[in-house]
């Protein structure tokens, strides 16, 4: 084989691996797609007891297929791309390796619980293949608003981890360790579950002060739940209004009226015509 | 009985079992109304064993009552339309058939439990009768804001499901069998009871990692919330402020465009003077 | 004492009681609402037995004392109101007889129970003096707000049970009696748990479908509460911006500058004099 | 040492101390930030038994150094503050006084359990440090949207807690005793849990009646959050939009008038050019 020949086959991998315009290139996304979710769906019957009993020997061959087919598919994204060592440094390339590997280690180690677990990284993939970008560029005003939030939703969020630590401290003091609130860390923790609205209830106030402090607590984190929801559909909004003033620019030349229809081509109000 | 007979005869019922304009037709909504809530209520009544053991008999025969009520009604409803067959398939045509053909069922195998509570679909055909559409209809624009940003609420749940997996196979590694968290599953679904700020508290975390990572996922679903909610309601204004400049209904006569300014004198289009 | 001295007595009550412009009317309303709210916590402290038990004979005497105070105050009320009659049966009368008659009725026949407790409806009363329309004067937009939104609030309601009431039915035949789902209306309630991501966890689902199910009524939960949100706040900002209209609708003579400032006396964009 | 010098000495402290512009000023804040952080999770870490017993020595000389660190810097805040009363007087001052003693009296008394958490007041000092108004001022409209609602959302709070006193007492009356709702207080307190969404689940209605009740409750919870997020966002929007039109930094330079107009030429005010 050829040199030139080695470069075409690797050019036609790559576009077929990388892009998604040619048909092979959709085919190989659509299959991949496929493979991830099985696996992942794999990964989380596997940790079901009754069912890995039942079917242990299918879903250990099925992982096998899948992880030789991601290594191949990792071997290939290796070989046909420009800058190899670029790519298996790069955050796809880590979580690529990351979901192969268990398996393989699984065979000298044996039975390694935490690693095969690991694999559940592979939803990462999903992300690739999706190729959200496109789905979300549909709703980059969405984006632009959660960017342009970021910073009042940091200070946001530092507050309420501070009021956390300070009213979990008060609350240990107030319940103590018999009804729960054994160290502050703990009591910090109830703060945050509490604060957020979820209330687990597996540690819960018992004297009256510590309910009464409680109350205080959750009608804070109710009307503290309005700010964050309020920056972003603020900054939302202005995100959209941003993209309006395109409507049209056009005034009337005749009586200076504004706010002329997008397609526009006679004044609404004197019927002069309108030069776009 | 002539054929021209049978057909007013149709003409009649259809008027009334299908329209509400006249007032046989509204009695029979109002009638039918009262009967679905009757019959839902009865299907919650029976499923409580206290009740059913002292008012057996007389839910029986209210069930049977009402069942034949709406074998009459189905009936008629097939013999009054003009396609029966798109009638019997179509949405309504099967919850009618659904809600009705249990306890007939239920003669012959004798107290089939699940089939028995099939009826509380029987709710569903209220939507017919309360034309939901006429209330909704002054909440137009709610229905569209949700349809403008379905994509992007779609793109949201997707990502929160992708975070609870990833987030669930997290906790299961951390905090383990011991303290529920007994496979990937259940872990994942802790996970969006948590982010959804729900907290069952049947499963909690335990060990102070996972209370940790807990806390995170709290913050993150506490401060995720505010996404659906910025869109819907920035959506919504959107919706409110477009129907304004569109509020003209007038139409040119000379070249039919539409969407006229509330102002406007002139069509935009022709400049043709419009008639308000 | 002649018919007209009691006249101006009547008067004079009436003003101390019904008005709060004069100082006695004030201090009047200042000593009702101390009066009360001491009689809210009165009633609350009663119904904790270890505080009861120690300070029986003192809660029982301040009761007596707050009860003499009401029942003069309503007789009061009566006398010199000029329709007597129409304040019995008025929203207040009502709550004003309803929270003072219990403390008699325990006289004859003897420590019963609810009638005790029908005495927190004196907070009811509270209302009336903190004449709340006052402050709430400056949130006219909010209650405008909430007004314009009611009826699309109710169809949202009305959903939210329908869709409680399938999904409560699914769950009870899916989870079943064994796992807490003993009949419909029990599933209801734990559906409405759940929607409203309140989540008690006094039930959950244990079976994986179940919790599956669960996990969509979750998401859809927190998708749901940002429908109400968004139209509130939406309606809000239409009534907040209906108001701004009158800032300044001058427009310059000279060159038809538009937005001026609220003071404006001169034109930002020409110098010449606007005529307000 | 002459006066001089001493006053020189001093007044380069207090530029180390309480300023930020110098790198020496830098450097001291980001020691002190460290060092409170430290601080705290000590405080944390004392509290948790395990990790007590493990390394009380340690944590124990490590809170030495900390408070001997805290006393010097309060003393030189003393020392180089022109008014050293008014620091010990002020908030901060306290704050500093309070953090630091508790270790001193624990030399005396010994093992003061509570005195010992009231240390976690250190993170309240954090504040000052961060100098949170810098990041803040990027949320200035963040910060006067919550103040332009404050009003509106006191009325809602306030409603909030007669809503919950009302329904506690109600849900008292109906599920009694026997179901956890042992008293009013208690009763008001799950009420307040449940309207919150929080939902610990500690107690719980178990009768028909009270779950009704307590599905009424759950969904006014839910339809309530509605209201500060959306007072919360429409005032954001408002106050967001404010701003622009005052965005003009100019000042009319014969009449002093402000707030122009941005594309203002002249002083709506005067009629004066304005120069930009």
């Amino acid at each position: 084989m050829s040199r030139y020949t080695r470069n075409k086959w690797r050019l036609k991998l790559q576009k077929i691996i990388y892009e998604a315009d040619t048909p092979a290139g959709k085919l190989f996304d659509v299959v991949l797609l496929i493979t991830i979710l099985a696996s992942v769906i794999l990964v989380m019957l596997e940790s079901v007891h009754s069912i890995d009993r039942k079917f242990h020997s299918f879903l250990n061959i099925s992982e096998w297929v899948i992880t030789i087919l991601f290594s191949i598919e990792y071997i290939l994204r290796i070989v046909t791309v420009k800058k190899p060592l670029k790519y298996v440094l790069s955050f796809y390339g880590i979580i690529d390796l990351l979901s192969t590997i268990p398996k393989y280690i699984s065979l000298i180690v044996g039975g390694v619980h935490a690693l095969a677990a690991l694999r559940a990284l592979r939803l990462l993939r999903v992300f690739r293949i999706l190729k959200l970008a496109r789905y979300l560029g549909a709703s980059n005003n969405l984006m632009s608003a959660i960017k342009a939030s970021r910073a009042k939703i940091s200070v946001f969020l530092f507050a309420v981890i501070i009021i956390s630590i300070i009213l979990g401290t008060i609350m240990y003091l107030v319940e103590g360790e018999e009804h729960g609130f054994t160290d502050i860390p703990r009591s910090v923790y109830w703060c945050i579950v509490t604060l957020t609205t979820v209330g687990f209830g597996d540690i819960a106030p018992q004297t009256p002060l510590g309910q009464l402090i409680a109350s205080l607590v959750m009608i804070l984190g109710y009307g503290i739940i309005a700010v964050p929801t309020g920056i972003v559909s603020a900054e939302y909004t202005a995100q959209a209004k941003k993209e309006k003033p395109l409507s049209n620019p056009q005034i009337c030349s005749k009586c200076l009226a504004e706010n002329h229809n997008n397609k526009a081509q006679y004044c609404y109000n004197c019927g002069e015509r309108i030069h776009s």
